[in-house]
């Protein structure tokens, strides 16, 4: 995990005392369960609450107890019973510690979850006021690099919104798969623990009950989830690609906002670079990079092996602090984003009206110019402006076949962007809902 | 895509001939719809359908033209006019290129999903009728690959069962993410093409509507189904490894069958390989290699490049077909896979009932014992039996420690496998539902 | 394998007839080998050469035969009995099936390295000649997409030149890395095949041997060569993104060859579309993705189990013959490149000396103002063109700070593009060596 | 970096304070050179070498800093002019920080390289040792987990000892590649800094030059370096992997060393687990991650991007660490292995000499018969034994087309396991080198 990519709110959910203090919780709540089934006494359940509730678990304690035991779940339970005294002895009966620790986990995995998905309502929020803003702003829509036709530059966002959108179905997707608690025992077969204890500690922690567990829970949630995160990650990708390409010198149709102070290079006092969405890019690289290891880690030998556990102790954190990180300084980069619509106007006039080519074309053979015909006629018009040769409109007004089929008059009508904006409102409805009129 | 590796159903879907038939439907649904909205003439639109509904599009044909326009559709649509006739220079009025592409593609993926849900429903029936017969059939559980406490092979297979009900969920949610249609024109705005036509031609084609696309469906969909099909294809890697486990000479407590007539070696004529397992582990990391360049393919520049587009060429059949193939196989190696009961109970008792030793500590503690005593001494009469020195529960009853808690009448009882299958049924209800009882 | 990215010279390498052509070589050249040592009659192994030599080999049949023996060896060795005689029983004598397969993986992915490296040869001579042509045309240097300082399109194509030169190298280590011969015997111990065979064999095939071999030959070589293929295609997107970016419409300072007759969009008849790099952006991609599935083929288990297999008749074919394809593309777009340096001299000029800022600091620093300052008085004029207010030039000469400092004779030679083409001889001079002098 | 699979050697090449004094040892050497070409003055480059060759450069302040400038490097240099002086003013002249923090990280990668070497060479004697000791120790050759036929564990253990030779080979190669320095100015063309400063320092900083640098210096390197530490951590697998394996209860031939005090598991105090080659494998599936964003960070836009920092900042350190770590920790398994030659010997003879069935089958068509017949007739008797009816040489002497050709005493002269050892000398040389003889 690199600390300048890490949120606190985040890093919190993944620090040795949060974890101490889930496994605790889990410990606990499983002694109240089995002492209501009359496995422990109800009094030791009790003094282990009232002994642990508000301790604070020593994480060097543990490692040092844990040098010795070479065992991190039998080094914190010594550590318990060092604070909550003898009655500690009555926790743990009949689990194991995977019981503890992959529960630990999807807790874990379920409530930074939960940030991302605040995380992506604020991205969202702001990339719904910079749509509404610039709804109907012209600028040009561009595929393979290279002018196409018109858009809006809301609807470019409303694109980015509605993918958000689907990022956040994906999150919520993803909590519901992991947030499972096993309780089950050695192998999963509740040999020495009821599946009560299980049903209990699952509703005590939010959690559902994983049906059928081996020692571990089933790793394929959570491939499932690292997924889900590495398909937000490259949403983020293209949202900042976008805007690094608009900032690129020639283009200059957006630009992340420049504090005054800052400097863009050390040797070069001109430059206004958009570090931030580089940088989304590269988190996203990261991001996604635990996609492989979590589906390696699915094909575990028998009942269990523990290979997965080192891959998780890397993987799990650094995926979703990086992701925090990356969704709110990307909401704040959307937020903050300096938008120039007379730059946007500029570029989208740059090739004399060329973005107008398939009206022309349609046009003509609206008055039963064969599709070839037209084609050929607008295509040979187009190249000599892409050579320089001059302006679009004058090499169709001067084209004999053009001429025939359409008057100087209907040219000029065909070359206007608001054309293409007619279902701008259409869009925006199905995207924002009815709010949106 | 690797023949051998290749169902004739799953090819079929991908194959050219398939591919232009959905473009032809697409392109003459949506020119029902432009007649309805008096676009274009209606008997143009009957004219289309009666010249292409039974028409068989030549691939040839089609490429040969390619060669001169480097442009697939425009050699499609060429080629249609052969075909049908002029009428045809009525289909694709607005459109784009992308909009017939990629709904051809969803339509494709929607289909090939389908057949993937078939499968894994073969394999759930496998799965399901196996672990039935060996629900109480006594194995050993291992974690580590080291024997831990005894479960059922049932138990075992209910697990998988209960992985591939998720990967069914998965494909199915997969299936819903990727069924949509896109009829927008070049940049998405309907500049040319009615809203209604995207419509008409989704609901006929079996898919909802993309309610923004920019010249193409955002791609983040294509990488969350690429995802799912990748965690699909380790959680057959998962149950593959456990087979191959199994049949390993020191266990074979299961076998995959083997044919009369059947060589496992060329040199060796005594062996039997568990070749299809073995086969299906590779055939899931091919699976899987689809995941990275489908995350890559989501940042497309703009309103798109088309750099996704040899890269679906390769992954989107390759890692369907290869993945349907994998699940029918597995199907079939579950469904006559042998399995030794009379092994399973052998390699249980192997370490003289050192699988127990769980609940020897356990019943010390409840004499008072304390947890590290009881460890301590189970431990170390375990270690003896690991040494090869003897059997566990000789030198139990000779421990004095032991022995002060424990007669040798209590030491017996425990001894027994079938207290470890008391919840069996519970994990059955909760797995397959109360039919099961 | 996508037939549309497949050169057939690739192809063939991986042919079914090229690998039962190098099965029987190996095996032959086996049987010469036994004969000398005197395992098999010597009049034997003439005969298996005499009725194979110039055998056709044939696909079908062999594939008939498997389906009853479920080994291809097996199946192969049968075809050879066929259609040499009785004397094909003293062919594979103590050997194993993996040494034949394994050692034509070596032969295949040897050669088909030796054509990567034809490629890359076609791909630097067309670097060389661009960046001679271009060694002193000047064009903008780009940082995070930003104007940064003047450099010349033929060092941006040195640069390049320069990578692909490693790309050599690169495949040139992998290849000695793959070409090994295994002939070892079922475990590698040679138990029934004489070492001598195997040495005998690998030279003949132009190979060197395997030092010590399990059933099979190593599979991190295998891994290595495919990384090799992997940080090749990463070199190929580098420079195809590069020319992407040029052909941009704001930018077009380059553009891939458009032929007469193509067309760029069905709907567009504007279009020209970079479509050969995007599409070598995907490509790239594709190879790349056989990265993971190699490594994760390394661990197999003891001596050998045949999940690489799968993998191998995916990976090994597909990732070097779109690779191969790759190269070759890339060739011919660097070769026939339309570079346009008018247009890198508009946008070089574009913010009024922008780039020049540099300079103007430094020059200030060598006049006693301190960096700072320096730094400021330059930052604080360039925004101001970003802003759209002027010229940099104009505003540092009405700079009351700047101009107590620098002459308006002095501030306009630093605007200067030649002052940063003085060591791009010495530049070339490393890349391509003294005849560029 | 998960702390606890990390060495503070390997993570000391990484830190801040390592990071700064590089960094001031590159400024001050480039300002030696400087001052030797009377760029600066020659008591300015003493001076700052005077003030700051012992200094310790605060991470802390330049932090701080950093929060103002939003610039690192920007930020350092502040801090130097803060401990050395004015004279500082002189550092960094016509150099951009790429410079600075590309020729560090090429210093820290290599250095970490060096230590990677030295831990495979650890690796390496504890394996040759290990092979030495058992060289020949018989145990049973596998593949598909099935038992194949005799070899030796030395054998075993010299096979992955020359995998880790070609680690160390391609570790080498990977650091000769990443060595380079790069002082180039802004886009490359050392339009500031005269191209001797880079030589200058690529020598004292025990680098070569890059030829030909954009901004930075070109990341096909970097990805070349992160494919090799990849396929050197599948190696790691493959070797821990075997163990796990060999360690199984039902194999027990190997086992971790298991310390007085350690608990297997806090439920089953009879657990024995190979818990260090299982977290081996997990640690090459983290190691192996690095490898994909790597790749993507080669494409970087024109003459750089940042989007490879991020990217690197977690995983040159992370994945470098790690695989030190593991390194270490697979040499100390190797070192402190036990190995049980008894339980070899036990499995090896399992069934009854069906590892001898290939002998016997060329036995029997050394006396003319066909090797279909004689394959089926072995495998005949073989199934029996799979099948649990008897003993594989009871069966062959009862069977009359076997006796017919092979007498009793033939028979028994085959089931010798020395048979299969005669190369194992050829083969350690080979490995080894004469020593071995």
């Amino acid at each position: 995990m690199i600390p300048r990519y890490a949120r606190p709110e985040a890093v919190a959910i993944w620090s040795p005392e949060t974890k101490y203090k889930i496994w605790f919780e889990i410990e606990a709540h499983a002694a109240d369960a089995m002492a209501d089934l009359g496995v422990i006494p109800k009094e030791s359940a009790k003094a282990i609450w009232a002994g642990g509730k508000d301790a604070i678990w020593n994480p060097d304690r543990i490692d040092e107890i844990e040098r010795v035991t070479k065992h991190d779940v039998i080094a914190f339970l010594t550590h318990v019973a060092e604070v909550v005294g003898p009655e500690a002895r009555f926790l743990h009966q009949g689990m194991t510690s995977s019981d503890v620790l992959d529960t630990t986990l999807s807790v874990q995995m379920a409530r930074v979850t939960d940030l991302l998905i605040e995380d992506v309502d604020l991205l969202l929020a702001a990339l719904k006021k910079r749509a509404f803003e610039h709804k109907f702003t012209p600028t040009v829509g561009r595929s393979h690099g290279i002018h196409a036709e018109p858009t809006t530059f809301g609807l470019k966002l409303a694109g980015h919104y509605a993918e958000f959108q689907r990022a956040k179905e994906r999150l919520a997707m993803a909590k519901f798969e992991i947030a499972t608690c096993a309780i089950s025992g050695a192998v999963g077969t509740f040999a020495n623990v009821d599946p009560r204890v299980e049903e209990y500690v699952a509703e005590k922690m939010g959690l559902t009950v994983e049906p059928v567990s081996t020692q571990v829970i089933p790793r394929d949630r959570h491939a499932a989830w690292f997924s889900a995160l590495a398909v937000v990650a490259s949403s983020i990708e293209r949202l900042a690609v976008e805007i690094r390409h608009l900032q690129r010198t020639e283009v200059l149709e957006a630009e992340e906002a420049f504090d005054p102070g800052q400097k863009g290079s050390s040797a070069m006092p001109h430059k206004r670079n958009p570090i931030l969405t580089e940088n989304l890019t590269g988190l996203a690289r990261l991001v996604r990079s635990a996609v492989v290891p979590a589906l390696e880690n699915v094909a575990l030998w028998h009942e269990r092996d523990i290979s997965h556990s080192s891959v998780e102790r890397g993987i799990a954190p650094d995926a979703s602090i990086h992701l925090d990180f990356a969704l709110r300084r990307l909401a704040g980069v959307v937020e903050r984003l300096v938008i120039y619509p007379e730059n946007m106007l500029k570029n989208l006039d740059r090739l004399g009206g060329l973005v107008h080519s398939q009206r022309v074309m349609l046009a003509l053979t609206q008055k039963d110019s064969s599709r070839e015909e037209a084609y050929a006629a607008v295509q040979g018009n187009a190249m000599k402006v892409w050579r320089g040769e001059g302006k679009f409109i004058d090499f169709l007004k001067a084209d004999p076949f053009v001429s025939t089929h359409l008057t100087d008059a209907e040219l000029d009508a065909l070359f206007n962007n608001d054309y293409h904006f007619k279902h701008v409102d259409t869009i925006f409805r199905r995207v924002f809902g009815e709010q949106s009129a």
